[in-house]
């Protein structure tokens, strides 16, 4: 695979991409020979990504965007189709988790997780469902979380916003599978790999964070693989609803 | 049981509460001697059934409220616990059903959507929490529907909204049952008798409206027993979450 | 009410039926003006509650069956109907919780365990629906557990027949629903107060158990007002699946 | 990949591996470099697909067994072990659907449905463990239905079974993965195209059944696929359950 070989080939736009899951997937989706697009809300910080995957032959783009503004999906949207190639594959992947107690939930927190989890979730899903409905295939995924199917005790907001998310998910797929459109939703039952956690650990249990027993956190690339599988998925045998978790997760 | 007697005691205050659910909720917690304040949009709809629980030897009052607005909620509350009295009981009805293909969904209609039957709730909720811990009991209800269980075609914002509401449900009765709160969400599966519903009945089948086989319909005054019989239950025995339909709906 | 205007009456039987749930069922049935037939193992242990509620002029009489054996099952259900009267209600109770390793899970505790809490509830539901169908009406009820919907480490005996029984219930509510039986299941989630349960609590936690905080197990009067409810709605309003737990209960 | 560099290697031991999803899963497992061992009531029937595998370089043998017999399955187990190879991978595959009334359900059919579906899957699957656990690693899969999930009109006896199949599987799920054995649960929701459901079909709509819109029905090396991505997940990030169905399928 050459970056000519692939230019104005089939695109995978991953919206919400972050350095965990967004890393992981752009690797997985850009050595599957797609031409990936990240849209984050600074581009700029996907820099050294995109040399890493350039480097070693794929092709790898970022883009700005605030996933919560519908003209602002919409222009990403034409822009990769038209500057890039056609969105054969789209994620959505934004969501911040909160955990907050029921009465120090501020209206805007609970709106701002909602709009970030969920609504977006609904601007990009849509957008993608309009492009792909032309050509009559495509894939669309969205990552869940415990959240998703479970409310707890601090999370009114971020359960409330991963369970419409999921609803959106479920309601797509029923719509949109008879018209050749893939739409999965990824459980993602735990703690994730990434820099973020790491300190958010660090600051809880010191540098115990740095000897954690083996499969403690789920790794970005376990992830990245469950979403090459469903895209990859042929149509009469299409999976929508999965989890994934380490061993030694309590579930 | 007479309107003195009932003057200044345990309210139960329906938001949301409309001529159907709302009316039927009204009656029985009325009758169970409970101070009953219906909010909703225009409280002068509530007119004729204000004279007939008072003519029964109900209390029950209405106010305007636009359940959207945080700031109109917590007046809301404010005015009842200071003007009625204690809100023993609530419960958060509001939510429009709509049925649109994904790429007929607006962001407009998904936000609405999200607001009046997922936002609402939560600002309902959370005041309602916040007088009843002070006082270490009290009954929140909330309403699901099929869609709270269940995305489907044309339902991407309905469900969506009403997944949120159930995960709010569920994160606030694991959070505020140990503190004696009882929170509750009845799944309503099916068509619930109502001018509304057989108006929209008439303009698909006609006259056969009118001749309906016998339960077909859910009649709302088996949901408001069912309200009812939530709110009585004891702490040592309480229902979360419980499905209502007709004996001949398919499911 | 007396026994003499009970007589020849609907008949509450239920199957399973000892000294915790079963008794207290018993009597809310026999107070709701039934005729309660309980059918257990060794009917004698039934003698002290009998003479408690015809005391209070309530109807009951005790059983002895193997609710595993088709042939005992069928000759009890044609004895309540020659000798007593029209079966209008049924629970199926019966049921062991056990919790074992999966390597020392026995093939005889795993087929045990399913004869009981599920085929038992099968040979017992169809015979129910046998006579109901005839007259057009009841209401067949069964007791679920946390085990009908989490499967657990230990628990792949006891959850695997109760997710079996569930099963059982879901269908033929789905089946007979449309006929006018009304098919429940009821969820319950913890602990549930009775002198088995606290005899093992005491080995465990000793003299504790003689104060435990208020709400710690599920009071069986709660699990029988919630049968009661169920049993009396209307068929344009029933419940099929309701969880009940004390309100300090995590979950 | 040759005969002799598979001998004595990992081994997948397929219980309940019939023409249709035991032939596919042997197929992409003997790919996949395993020698594949099929059980099956009548070994001689994989005659034909031992022939084609072997020729293209796979390992596949067949063992004759009864599926519901603990000896049987033990005796299996030891043979395998002692014969073939250490088994890393397990597939417990056996049940027949059935549809029968609620009435009609006889006693009898509705042990062996379990006994086939769910006691099967007990026996192969505590003997895959106990195998599994000595070596501190290996992969348990269970095959499930729409009805592992869903109860419905005329499905008391089969749901029943697989309900209690998927508690089994989840219940070993959280009790071995703590100790590195995958346990894995596929949803099947659909008819699997095979030999069988064709001429079931055929019986039914005739020569249409040549001419099905494409994705109408599940291929079998889609599962197959969807069999092996379990297998090789890592511990850092494991599926439990996923569900299967094709593009057009109304769920």
């Amino acid at each position: 695979m050459t970056a000519s070989s692939i230019a104005g080939g089939p695109v995978a736009l991953l919206v919400g991409a972050g350095d965990a899951i967004g890393a992981a997937v752009a690797r997985r989706f850009a050595a599957g020979g797609l031409q990936v697009c990240m849209a984050r809300r600074d581009a700029a910080k996907a820099k050294a990504l995109i040399d890493e995957v350039v480097a070693s032959g794929g092709a790898l783009q970022a883009f700005s965007v605030d996933a919560r503004q519908e003209a602002a999906v919409q222009d990403l949207f034409a822009e990769v189709e038209r500057e890039v190639g056609p969105i054969e594959v789209c994620l959505y992947n934004a969501g911040s988790n909160v955990n907050t107690p029921l009465l120090e939930t501020s209206e805007s927190l609970f709106r701002k997780s909602w709009e970030l989890a969920c609504y977006g979730g609904f601007l990009t899903g849509r957008e993608a469902a309009r492009y792909m409905l032309q050509r009559g295939h495509g894939t669309i995924l969205f990552t869940g979380a415990t959240a998703s199917v479970r409310g707890g005790a601090g999370f009114a907001a971020f359960a409330s916003a991963k369970f419409g998310l999921r609803a959106l998910a479920q309601s797509m797929a029923r719509e949109l599978g008879p018209k050749n459109i893939h739409v999965a939703h990824l459980l993602i039952d735990g703690g994730v790999d990434s820099e973020a956690i790491r300190k958010r650990m660090r600051a809880r249990i010191g540098d115990k964070v740095d000897s954690l027993p083996p499969n403690t956190l789920i790794q970005t690339k376990a992830i990245a693989e469950a979403y090459w599988a469903l895209h990859v998925q042929p149509a009469y045998g299409w999976t929508h609803e999965l989890d994934l978790r380490t061993s030694i997760e309590r579930w």
